[in-house]
């Protein structure tokens, strides 16, 4: 057993979404001292205290927790029912399993790879796939599955069917790394809320294609990047983090596709991390992040 | 009633520090909501998961929490004793009452008596003292108290002593925003943990008199702010909060003078704000911060 | 004379631009050094080294500046037109005459009536001009002129020509310091590149009434503030400056709201600062700052 | 010819430095005009306008400057003699050649070789030299030579002649990547102001060994690094660029460690490319980085 997985051993993580009321955070606090379990975090948050939409999300330590995940579900469940909450239970040992979606361009690529080699992101990246074949090279040498699905607009259709069957459901979370290609209406609902895009300007400004462009355009001060899911309406998803660099007169646009990738990979990491770590909670379009 | 009181109305604070074991979580909460209070925010820290010192933060609405808050003291204690924890109840609504000391400089002080006026910080200015008299016309048009108190070698005893009567044990929090006078130890432990400063520089650097000199010195490239708890050790005490700015060769020291009040200034305020919403722990010299 | 006077005596400020080519800068260098004076700093810029347009600043030391005026920029005046250059002189110690618009906030007044007591803006504020009466005690206390010109959508062409009769033709800039009237275009081009406006988002998202509204609505995961010349379209000037502040799903529109004035504050005074000491040049809706 | 070469295509770069006196910059631009020059760029720096020592850094345009090379420096070498100026001109286009030196961790390494190879720092990396031998791999993969160089401290002085012969006289910059060893006097002074060291702590604080747990031990609440000009004296140099990230009560000594690589990186980065573009000069053991 590694150092990592040793890090998330035996740690489990409640998130939880009701109606605000009191009485909540007693009944399943309670509810985990009684199996055992020890609360390591807890963070929580209500839209309007007085009878809003009430999150939580838990972190807890219960020894022999795997083997005894299904006991704590089945109990678990009427609990939850007496708030009429939605929740989901998940152990911090079992790596995600990712697919990265890249086109040519590398930076936030290699970022991911390289963050999770090293640990600092756990998951297990089963696959790269890309429209293009430049990245093949970089890819193999972190030993992970390349596979180059080539896509037209006639062929749309056939290439997510390659990549369905390429992943063939057993992938958790897409990431689309600079992957410059759009996805279908049917593609994005199958995987909603578990495919994380990065766009490379500060949502909402300079939505769609070019934003370099347009940001220099407009004689902006600061240029941003905005990590987001990816949903039918282009760049209108829900954002999970957003960061700027700033600029000046001296930039070129192409100076700003170039120091925009630092903040493009910065940021596109730090929000598969807390999709990892389950940290994020989608609601009405908008994130709850418990960082 | 204010709408500044309004926001704090029957809000409650408790903190508590004890070594972690299974079940405080369920204990406390489960304690809060049989009194009928509803918790808005939750905040812990445990300095080893197993068996280190267990720290937490609850925030929790409480209708007639000002008339009800005997009658929790009393039925806590003993829930406290069961895990031989310390702990402290605070009522959000109670403006916590305090003295600035200040010197010459106007920034810092100025900085806390406009957000406190407009309500970003909440508390009740009782009195400026300042070794100095030209502040005074500034914090007369705020309507707030100003003494003067000289200090020289020769004095230092007798002018604490008046700063002492002035007071009168009526004070929750002095603040040093830019007091240039050392506090004797027993004055210093009289306040232990109540004495907010503001020094100038990013701690541990440059600690003592004249930190831009030595920044300039070094030829350093950033220039910072640390805001602590004063201790008998000078720029030794708990840190509360720090924040840099980027300089560069063309700063003289006096440039560094002028933009340092910027960085200090903000600083000082976010640690009396955490330090005014019950967010600060202090153990073994070190802060824990739950924002 | 004052320490501030003292640190720009005998300093000034040429600004030129004109189509690059070839020995500009040596005949301007030459022409400097020719009239005795030292160059402390210089900076340009190029929008496309081959053929593009130039832009120069150059900071210089020459004694007796002010009686010299007149001399230099009749010899200067030639040497502008060899290169078709348009191109101002200033004269450092020369205090630019402001005339401050405000509503309610008070945030970005008081934080320029502070930097320009402090010496970090060298400004002379002649007057405030607001629509309402509730900040007339603070500019008192500052020493300063205020003017209460109320306005509605009927009598707004008389409360222009009020203030216009107010500032007398004696006004060098106008700041907008969240003043929430809209200025004819008549106005506007009266002032063209000297009126700066501070709007309460980071353009181009969010233009219009309400930005923390429609920040709050989207999600955004960072607020910001833009600093900008104002022009007959809305929030659509030059922009000089803009910076951003961290806020995630915990913050309601009226923190964004509370918090969103110290970067406001903060930016418009640092766009204040940059054309106080002519660092800026507006070439087609963009601005060139020499920082 | 590729697309970066084509960038930096009879560019020139002038650096020189004097006593102050007015006349300097007119001849220097002279000089360049009467050779055909275009000033691109032009920053400089005076540590005392009256007098003091001045600097400054001239990008210039001249057609076939490689070929004039020459020519220009025999040229230009009685002008700067007139001022009794060092000086030294850079051929823009002319790569400079580096040596990195590592020991186990592959952060900063990989981020210098990854932005080498997108072009985002113009270099020719002649080969890494490691303490160590996992990171062979990784470098092969860049298609660079990596030459494994043990160390004892009893075969230090064999250590470094051997590193001495590897590097042949060819090395224009040495790059310590997080290379935990100590280099000798001789070898320093061999190499004076060309060896760029990462120091992970935000210097003058925590000098030396394990600045990370001496950081988590005085309770810090931003971490840093530290790029400087590695000199005899350690962690001592004069200082390029700093930077800091923001911890709390509940990141570990591990947890710094970690997310304090993305600082180092960023930083050693920054100065490696200010070094790469003879943005910088040191005097006195400070630097001046005209960026």
């Amino acid at each position: 057993m590694t150092e990592q997985a040793n890090r998330y051993r035996d740690i489990g993580r409640l998130l939880l979404s009701c109606r605000d009321r009191p009485g909540i955070v007693a009944a399943i606090t309670r509810f985990l001292y009684e199996f055992g379990a020890n609360i390591i975090h807890s963070d929580q948050h209500t839209l309007d205290p007085f009878g809003g939409q009430f999150f939580i999300r838990i972190e807890f330590f219960l020894p022999d927790l795997e083997r005894r995940e299904e006991e704590i579900r089945r109990a678990f469940s009427p609990v939850a029912d007496t708030f009429e909450a939605t929740w989901r239970l998940s152990i911090a040992e079992r790596k995600k399993r990712l697919a990265i979606f890249a086109s040519r361009a590398d930076h936030a690529l290699l970022e991911l790879l390289w963050r999770i080699r090293n640990g600092d992101l756990y998951a297990d990246v089963r696959m790269v796939i890309s429209n293009h074949t430049n990245l093949e090279p970089m890819v193999a040498s972190f030993g992970i599955p390349f596979h180059h699905v080539p896509i037209s607009s006639e062929t749309r259709r056939q290439a997510e069917e390659r990549e369905w069957e390429l992943m063939g459901g057993e992938i958790d979370l897409i990431v689309l790394a600079r992957y410059m290609q759009i996805l279908s209406p049917q593609f994005l609902e199958r995987y909603r809320n578990r495919i994380i895009n990065i766009h490379h300007s500060f949502l909402p400004a300079f939505v769609g294609a070019d934003p370099y462009g347009a940001a220099y355009e407009r004689g902006v001060k600061l240029i941003g990047a905005t990590a987001h899911y990816a949903t039918e309406e282009l760049d209108a998803g829900p954002i999970i983090e957003q960061d700027v660099m700033r600029v000046d007169h001296s930039y070129s646009v192409a100076d700003m596709r170039r120091i925009g990738r630092y903040v493009e990979r910065a940021v596109l990491a730090r929000a598969v991390d807390w999709h990892l770590q389950d940290r994020i909670i989608v609601f009405q379009n908008k994130t709850i992040v418990f960082v």
